[in-house]
């Protein structure tokens, strides 16, 4: 038996199902791994000892590579005087200078440990300024898993979504009719920078649609919050709308901010600092200094490569190889998302049988990569990373073939 | 200025209120330091330099003491290998393992980030197995800071709480009569081990509130969840109530678990394992190697050592040092709460005057502890350190003497 295999016979014993949540390998293709054992740069190692160049970047917190240097020694520095302490160290108030220095759309910030805190305690603090309880959400948006926002029903009541009024992406026509629906009790809209549902082709936002989110938000008084938990730190260091002219009143960061450590962030304009006050939110490991040390030291290097333009080229090569290589073997694929947060999907693959197989043989291939969910690349991925990624997916293409015959 | 001044003023600008939730020093008395630089066994230095023997533990989760070798090792061996990978690693597997040994009521366990996190899961499981929305919940009682438990009404609304039904702590007829109320729809009874609200002298568990609160659940279909986040790995390794003989269907866990380190878990029993599959609960730091494996360090430390036993004597004789120091000032005082989460007020003190001034001098002695939230012991407190506590609440006892000339 492989250690995968035994580890997950072990973990079906004292583990729901073995495992659960998004890296629950039982709902991958078969041969995924379950267990992980090591990180280097942007390569993983499953439990059974075989390599990966990582598409994944362990969903989206590793944006620098595992084990950078600076982050890591940032890291170790903080921690050789303390983590967890009875108040916050100073590195609060650093990370906290830089973010509002670099995000125009920030003069505040609040910090948490998951992206559901954040994306929460946003439109806590949108409720806590307009006094009101609707919140204006695009259906089929995935904005944590908190029961108000998680995926599956179970476990959830009606009560939990009841100050939830849906629209739907890229179509402000529907955002104006849910705000009719809400009266006059909009508190926010939260929107993705870009539609990244799974299962389902990536859609950049509409300009049009974005500035109409902001007017909305305006004429409502209600609050704009962008969910950027996903795609900050990769696209745009300012924020994912920042290009577009627009500028959210909230923001809620989380998986890239620290190289894979626990943090994340609220961000807002200086009109809801003292709403933001008000709220009692908080946990236990909120302000430890460990991973505020990591998230400064990851910013300021993302800033001084330009980390985003680096995965940018990195995903551009990838994106090209790939098209490249499905019309060499006679695919039809979609490949959507932006560069540095892109996905791939095939023509006509509704049961995402082809994707399946597919990305199987990418694993075989020594590529991670996802059949249903956008990839993240990192500024680990180099020319020569990327093109032994694409050597593995041309392999699995040339299977895919075999087993498909094109499209 | 003082380095603790020049940094409040700086997160004055960049943070909500300076800083926010239970480390906020603005709530507590003048001369309480905000930020904190280094911590070691029990002692914390806060930004000016000063040093504390340290009886607030980081509001709990520290429970070996700052730095302790064998997790610090653990945490650093895993580290080196990776921590946020694409799946858990072998760790989850061990950790749960050890858990389900350790625990007698813990068929399974899920891991998470915060407690909130660990009582907002439970609750989920018990709905998910039930089929049914309402809670019953303690009035008063603290179970995190999410929308639905979150002391503050701030940024809440009326949704966020309408499946809870109230109850008064070891009052089982308030309970039956909250059960009565919800008719067939509890999911759930939510309960601490013992009621430690802050403000209020702590009470033990009456055995026949706990000894009911059982035989309503099992009456209900309801699944008993005690939220042991607070006294979890500090009373009794096997769960709080473990010797009463009262085993929860479901446990919250957090705070004193990995020793600082992040992480959160809720155990339950065998007959809830199928619905916990269902829920669709994660988040993209809950699966990192390294808490876990400080946590598998941190929970066999506490087990080898009797960690328990170490902080019940520790609390002994903090609690016996107080009580004559008290009573030689003329002070009747109440100490409340298990020795190793204690708590002392002063009598006839509703407005906290004579707490507040007492706490303010115990800082100055070099004594950090709080007014009207309980305290917590750590295993790495010796006689000398609790004796080093005591010079220093004796001499504020004498000021407050000075100032209050007793009861």
């Amino acid at each position: 038996m492989s250690d995968d295999a035994s580890l997950r016979e072990r973990a079906a014993k004292v583990v729901p199902g073995g495992m659960y949540g998004h890296l629950n390998a039982a709902i991958f293709a078969p041969g995924y791994p379950q267990f992980f054992v090591r990180g280097d740069g942007c390569r993983q190692w499953d439990a059974d000892g075989r390599e990966y160049v990582d598409l994944m970047c362990s969903w989206g917190p590793v944006v620098l590579g595992h084990r950078h240097p600076a982050v890591e020694a940032a890291a170790a520095a903080q921690r050789a005087d303390g983590d967890c302490l009875n108040g916050p160290g100073p590195v609060m108030v650093e990370l906290a200078e830089l973010m509002v220095d670099m995000i125009p759309s920030a003069d505040w910030v609040m910090f948490s440990k998951n992206g559901t805190d954040a994306t929460t305690q946003a439109l806590m603090v949108a409720r806590a300024a307009t006094g009101r309880a609707t919140v204006l959400v695009a259906h089929g948006a995935y904005h944590g898993a908190d029961p108000w926002c998680t995926p599956s029903p179970a476990g959830t009541t009606a009560s939990d979504r009841a100050d939830l009024v849906e629209f739907t992406y890229n179509d402000l026509a529907s955002a104006e009719a849910a705000a009719a629906q809400a009266g006059d009790d909009v508190a926010a809209i939260i929107v993705t920078p870009f539609k990244h549902d799974s299962f389902e082709d990536q859609e950049p936002a509409d300009p049009a649609f974005a500035r109409g989110l902001r007017a909305l938000a305006d004429r409502l008084g209600a609050a704009l919050v962008i969910d950027d938990v996903r795609a900050g730190f990769r696209l745009d260091l300012r924020g994912s709308w920042e290009s577009l002219g627009v500028r959210p009143d909230l923001t809620a960061w989380s998986k890239a901010m620290a190289n894979g450590y626990a943090i994340a962030a609220v961000t807002g304009a200086d009109a809801l600092r003292g709403p933001a006050q008000t709220l009692y939110s908080t946990g236990s490991f909120w302000f430890s200094a460990v991973p505020m040390a990591a998230a400064k030291a990851t910013i300021e290097t993302l800033r001084d490569i330009d980390g985003p333009a680096l995965m940018e080229r990195a995903g551009t090569r990838l994106r090209d190889g790939l098209a490249a290589q499905a019309a060499a073997h006679g695919f039809t694929v979609a490949q959507t998302g932006p560069v540095q947060i892109p996905w791939l999907s095939f023509a006509g693959d509704a049961t995402l049988e082809k994707a399946m197989y597919w990305s199987e043989q990418c694993l075989a291939e020594g590529v991670y990569l996802h059949p249903w969910h956008n990839w993240f690349l990192s500024a680990a991925h180099t020319d020569a990373d990327i093109d032994r990624a694409l050597q593995g997916t041309d392999a699995a293409f040339a299977r895919l073939r075999a087993k498909f015959a094109g499209d």
